[in-house]
C-alpha cells in the first residue's frame, strides 16, 4: 500500500475523500493516511475501531496498528498517577497548557480499571481539563473501560501507537488510585510522575514502597495557602525516605517538586526536572532499553490474551465446561482440580486434531 | 487418608507429633490434621507452602487445599477497602476486637498488589493492629506480595480455605487503594465495606462508580472532633448519590455508617447493619449463589494460570521465543503479530505431537 504523508497541509485528495466518506466505512489504508496526516477525526475513529467487539473491526484495527508502527515511537511517554482528590485533572490541564505553549502536541489518555464495572466517575468527567480540551494541539481521550486491566492496558498501548503516528509528541497516560493500574502504566511510559497532596498526616504509611520505587518525579500539588508549610515538611520527609530506596534501573535519583495549579507556580521548575530526566535517560541509553523491555512485556500480554481466546473457543472445552461448572457449583470438585482437568483435555484435543 | 478431628482440645498424639517434627518436613495429612484441629503453627506453615515457588511445595499445597475444602465455606467473608490514610488498620483492629468480644475467631488477610515490586509499606506494618495481633482468636497474615494480581488473588482464595478449615469464622480481606484489587477482592467475599474519611472536599469526584457499586456498607472513619460536622454532610451526600446506582444483584440497598476508632463509637451500629446484611443475603439466597459464581471465577483464573505455564514451558516455544524476542527488540515485527505467530506454533506443535 501507499501512504501519502503530507505534513502540516492535508492533501486535497484525502480531504475530499474524508468529506465524501463521512458516513461510510473506511479502508485500513484510508485510516492510516488520515492518521499520519494528523487528521484527528480519523484518529478518533481508529481508536473506536480498536475498542470494538466486532471481529471485522479488530482485524482492521490490527492492520492499522501494523501500518502505523513505523511512524510511532518518537514521543515522550509520561505516566501520571495519584489517589482521588489529589487534583490530577487540574494538574494535567495546566501542565498540558504549558507544554502546548512550548510548541508541543499532547495526547492525554486515561487508564481507569476501577470503572470497569459500569464506567466513569460520579461527577467530574464533564468539567475535566477545560483549558486544553478545546485546543487543536491537544487530544484528550479516556481509555476503554470495559474488560480486564490487561485488555485495557493492551488497548492503551495500541492507542499510543496511533497518537504518535498522528504526530503527538507527548503522550500523557493518566491513571487513578494506587495499585495494579500503576504497574500497567509504568510498563508503557518513559517517565512516571506521582502526584501527592501534603497535610493528611499519615501519608508515609499509605505510600507503598512498590509505587514509590517506580516514581521518577514526586509532585506535591496544591502547594498554596495554608498548605505551603505542610508541603515543605512533607518534601523533606520524602526526600529522606527516597534515600532508602534501592537504585533505579535508570540510575535516576527521584526528585521532588511542588506546584500549585491555582497559583500557577512550580511548573517551570517541573519542566526543568523533566528535561534533566530525559537528558539523563537518553544519555545512558535507558530510554531505548526500557522501551525494548516494554515491547516484550506487551508480547507476553498479547500471548495470554490469545491463549485465553483459543481455549474458550475450543469445541471440546465448550462441551465439557458446562458439566464441570455444574460439578463445581455442587461442590463435587474444586476449581483448582477442575482447571487442571480442562487444560489436560484441551491439550489432548489439539494434539489429536491432526492425527 | 484419615483426618482426626478433635474440636477444641488437640489430640495428644498429634500434639506429640507436632512437637517432635518441629524442624522436619510434614506430610499433607499431617498438615491437614494440624489445621482442622486449629493448630496455628501448621496453618502458618501451610500458607507458606502455597506461597512457595518450589514445585514439590506447590504439589503438597494442592493436596492440602483439596483435603481442607470440605471443612471450608462456613465463615463470613468480609472485604475492606479504602484509600491510603483512611485508617484501615486502626479500623480493622478495633472492629476485630469487637468481633472477638462476641466470641468470633477472625483471620485478617491483606491483598496488596501495589507492593508487588518490593513489598510492604514504608512505615506502618510493624505497628499495625496492635490490639488483635496478640490474641489467640485472631490470625493476621499479609498475602503473598510477589507475582501478578491474578496470582496473589488465587493464593488468597486458597488461604481463605485453610483459615476456614482451621476454624476461623470471620475472614477479613483487606486491600489498599481504589482499583483493580477491589475487583479481585469482591470476587471472594460476601460483604464489601468501603472506608472513607470525610472532609477532603472533592471526594465525590474521586469515587468511581464501579467501586461504589460493589460497596455494601460505606463506613465513614475518623468521625470525631472537627470531623463530625463534615461527616454529617458527607453522609447525606452519599446517601443521595447511592440512590442513583442500579440495584445490586443481592437486592441490598447499601447503607452508610459513621465510626470513630479513637472515640470507640459507631461500631455497635455497624455490627447491627452487618447482621441485617447477612440476614438479608441468607434469606434471599444471594450468599449461596454468589459463592457459586465466585467458584467459577476462580476456575477461570486457574485456567489462565495453567495455560500460561504450559505455553512457556513448551520446548518449541522456548526455542522460538529468543529469535522472535530479538526481532521485536530490533523493531522488525510488532508484539501483536509476534504473539499470533507464537500461538500458531504452539498449537501446531501440540497438534503434531501425537501424529
Amino acid at each position: 500500500m501507499k501512504i501519502i504523508v503530507v505534513n502540516k497541509n492535508i492533501n486535497p485528495n484525502i480531504k475530499k475523500l474524508l468529506i465524501s466518506k463521512k458516513n461510510e466505512i473506511f479502508s485500513a489504508d484510508e485510516y492510516v493516511n488520515g492518521i499520519v496526516n494528523g487528521n484527528r477525526n480519523m484518529l478518533s475513529k481508529a481508536i473506536t475501531l480498536l475498542e470494538s467487539n466486532l471481529n471485522d473491526d479488530l482485524k482492521k484495527a490490527d492492520q492499522i496498528i501494523k501500518m502505523c508502527l513505523p511512524f510511532s515511537g518518537k514521543s515522550r511517554r509520561i505516566g501520571i498517577t495519584g489517589v482521588p482528590g489529589v487534583g490530577k485533572s487540574t494538574f494535567i490541564d495546566y501542565f498540558g497548557l504549558k507544554l502546548i505553549e512550548n510548541n508541543h502536541k499532547i495526547a492525554v489518555l486515561a487508564i481507569d480499571p476501577s470503572s470497569s464495572l459500569s464506567g466513569g466517575s460520579i461527577l467530574g468527567d464533564k468539567t475535566r481539563m477545560e483549558s486544553i480540551s478545546g485546543k487543536i494541539e491537544a487530544f484528550v481521550r479516556p481509555s476503554p473501560t470495559s474488560g480486564t486491566l490487561g485488555g485495557v492496558a493492551s488497548k492503551t498501548r495500541e492507542t499510543i501507537v496511533l497518537c504518535e503516528a498522528a504526530g503527538f509528541d507527548t503522550i500523557i497516560i493518566e491513571t487513578v488510585g494506587v495499585g495494579q493500574s500503576e504497574i500497567a502504566v509504568s510498563s508503557m511510559v518513559d517517565l512516571f510522575l506521582m502526584l501527592f497532596v501534603a497535610g493528611t498526616g499519615d501519608e508515609l504509611q499509605g505510600i507503598k514502597r512498590g509505587i514509590m520505587e517506580m516514581t521518577d518525579i514526586l509532585v506535591f500539588t496544591k502547594n498554596d495557602g495554608a498548605n505551603i508549610d505542610r508541603t515543605k515538611v512533607a518534601k523533606i520527609q520524602f526526600e529522606t525516605a527516597l534515600k532508602f530506596f534501592s537504585t533505579k534501573e535508570s540510575n535516576w535519583l527521584p526528585k521532588v517538586c511542588c506546584v500549585s495549579a491555582f497559583e500557577k507556580s512550580g511548573f517551570n521548575e517541573l519542566n526543568v526536572i523533566i528535561e534533566q530526566y530525559f537528558n539523563h535517560i537518553t544519555k545512558n541509553g535507558f530510554i531505548v532499553q526500557n522501551r525494548k523491555n516494554q515491547s516484550l512485556q506487551w508480547l507476553n500480554d498479547q500471548i495470554i490474551d490469545n491463549l485465553k481466546k483459543d481455549f474458550y473457543q475450543n469445541e471440546t472445552i465448550k462441551k465439557s465446561i458446562t458439566k464441570i461448572t455444574q460439578q463445581i457449583v455442587n461442590q463435587q470438585i474444586s476449581p483448582i482440580y477442575a482447571a487442571k482437568e480442562l487444560i489436560k483435555k484441551y491439550l489432548q484435543q489439539t494434539r489429536d486434531f491432526n492425527k
